[in-house]
């Protein structure tokens, strides 16, 4: 694994019990960077200041992340506290305290931990290094309830020379990421670094054309949290000549296939889940696509139906009827894999032990023609539900 | 139990094993209807015949109710062949097909089991008499995964003289009532009868201010079915005297008693429900409330912290958070039985275990205060996600 320009720590600071659960990242020179923040109203004191500091600065140097507290409704002094964190950090660097971003996933409001954090950065920073042992553990540190560290990493030739783009993730639980451009602002934590010598202009469009759609349609519970943060840099470290035409569509491909390759991560290690569905929504514009996508990610007899295998597919059809959606009900067609089992509105009369067999795979599609005007086609990844998940979730915080 | 005008009956037609699965409600005279259904843009072949029925006449003879089969989305015929039930019932009660209504639940899709409806309803129509048990027979015959039957029985003094009120419920999943009164259409099922001489303008009154208001305010799953029905029928068979604002008020409160009485019983026998929670948002206006509410009661993570008791408010918070109410998010105050958990979008640093404890009840309220410019206090109804809920329901078709 190559990449120029980052070095990368992570220590147990006994915010979870002997685990790792602070991470750092650090830019050897001033990187570029674009993020996207959740939609949620209550958002994280660690996003409130992140926003601050990119208010003044596109360059970065350097990303802290705690795992174990999400620092967030966390008492009136969240905000204080969280820039203390980066202030003692940015003296132990010599870098300005908002060349630093912060993000921060665990249970919301419960007080940060500052002593611990701040008694540990002097270890954090000593722990900053480059191989495969700290770029593993880097992702290790951003971990709550995921089972397995996430990360992708692939190259991409520009005029015949190889650069670098390696991402993580974490988030499991809390998953429904609903993302907007910076300003704005999310527990999924996705941090997407690269030393192709970018533009603003071109991640900005590489974030809005490709990684927020991506990370926009898929939902493991519903939830969308008050930490989701992506963290998009670049820090430039190679040389590249100019960026043409035919180049922006092989780094398109390369970014499509890395945000494919990292939410299928997310979705298999979602809380409890067993499986994970294609949903694909055809002739019918965005909005629509995306209420049909949310009533049918979110409900639970369709959820429970798809974790029992269950052929139950009028559940599916019963969404769509409720989703707000003014589409005709007599046209309706539903696909179980392949078996078209609702034909215009009303049952195919496929039979239950087939489409018990396709849904018994743990990953297949579910396709939804509501035949409007539009000729789109939109895809969605969705998750089943489990007695797992419930097991988890009655007992985080216990 | 008294009420004038009606008769029951309840055989096993054997749509479901060795059950009570067919039910029927006789009006002695014709008898005033004002009936809701579900908004969902799929309903039942029973519904959409209904609807047609109620288009020729408000004054009806007869309810028919079958459980077991959902009679939505199961083939071309499906209308027809319920227009052939009604017909055929009609022929042997000598009352017109119109005078009739009828009601389904069970699993959409499934074909209606029309021959075996049709060569039961001599047995049927044989069964009807008016005892404790035929109304409690009755009241078993309209269950699918309810447990108990659910039955509640008042009387009004109106001018020295008492009237009777009799209601019926069933439903325990796919529960989330979105109910329009009449010409729109809902697997609630409710029947409210009585022999109050009610004008149909009182009825509609009745239905619009007190009813619909109590069944849209309740969700157990969040699915909102194609089959919910609310029938309210009064028989006229007690002759009453003018009806003054004096007694509009004291049946207006009985009406109240009556909906919040069936709907702790539907909410109670949820589907894997061992909790109930009654939610209280105030000072926002009716459609943000109903967004909380929305948001709250199909959150996984309330839902399941809800069942473990664990005092986890942050996702409370979250979830008014992303709800899409556009409210001040460092002045909501959030109580949890009678602590304060969160004071200003904050932690208010309250002890877990006195949370815990509240949580621990079978029946506690969660207050939510936006301090929006409105001074409107609503009431909802709320229940946990338990294992037994995901079991029930992955395995419904199998």
């Amino acid at each position: 694994m190559k990449i120029k320009g980052y070095r990368f720590g992570s220590i147990k600071a006994g915010i979870k019990k002997d685990r790792l659960d602070l991470g750092i990242i650090y830019c050897e020179n001033p990187s570029l960077c674009v993020a996207s923040f959740t939609k949620n109203l209550l958002k994280s004191n660690s996003i409130i200041v992140s926003q601050k500091h990119l208010l003044n600065t596109d360059y970065i140097k350097c990303i802290i992340v705690n795992s174990g507290c999400a620092n967030t409704a966390c008492g009136k002094n969240g905000v204080k506290d969280t820039e203390y964190i980066c202030n003692t950090l940015a003296k132990k660097l010599a870098i300005k305290p908002y060349e630093i971003l912060i993000a921060s996933t665990g249970v919301i409001g419960e007080p940060l931990p500052t002593n611990k954090i701040i008694s540990n950065l002097d270890k954090l920073v000593t722990s900053l290094s480059f191989n495969k042992t700290s770029i593993l553990n880097f992702a290790k540190s951003i971990m709550t309830t995921d089972t397995k560290p996430k990360i992708v990493y692939k190259t991409v030739n520009i005029k015949k020379k190889n650069f670098n783009i390696l991402c993580f993730a974490k988030g499991s639980g809390m998953i429904a990421p609903d993302l907007a451009l910076s300003k704005n602002h999310a527990t999924m934590l996705v941090f997407i670094l690269t030393d192709i010598n970018f533009a603003k202009s071109l991640m900005l469009r590489l974030m809005k054309k490709i990684i927020l759609p991506h990370f926009n349609s898929f939902s493991i519970d519903g939830d969308t949290s008050p930490n989701d943060t992506i963290f998009f840099v670049s820090s430039n470290s190679e040389e590249n000549s100019e960026i043409d035409k035919k180049d922006i569509k092989k780094i398109e491909d390369i970014f499509i296939e890395i945000s494919k390759e990292i939410i299928k991560k997310l979705l298999f290690d979602g809380e409890g889940v067993t499986k994970v569905v294609e949903l694909e929504v055809c002739n019918c514009n965005d909005i629509d696509a995306k209420s049909i996508f949310k009533t049918i990610s979110t409900s639970l007899l369709v959820k429970t139906a798809i974790y029992g295998a269950d052929p139950n597919w009028g559940r599916i059809l019963s969404a769509c009827g409720r989703s707000g959606v003014n589409f005709d009900i007599n046209k309706i067609d539903i696909w179980i894999g392949n078996y078209l089992v609702v034909k215009n509105g009303t049952s195919n009369f496929v039979k239950d032990e087939y489409v018990r067999k396709t849904m018994s795979e743990n990953f297949y599609r579910i396709k939804i023609d509501l035949k409007m005007k539009s000729s789109k086609s939109h895809l969605f990844f969705i998750t089943d539900l489990s007695k797992k998940y419930v097991e988890i979730n009655s007992m985080y915080k216990t």
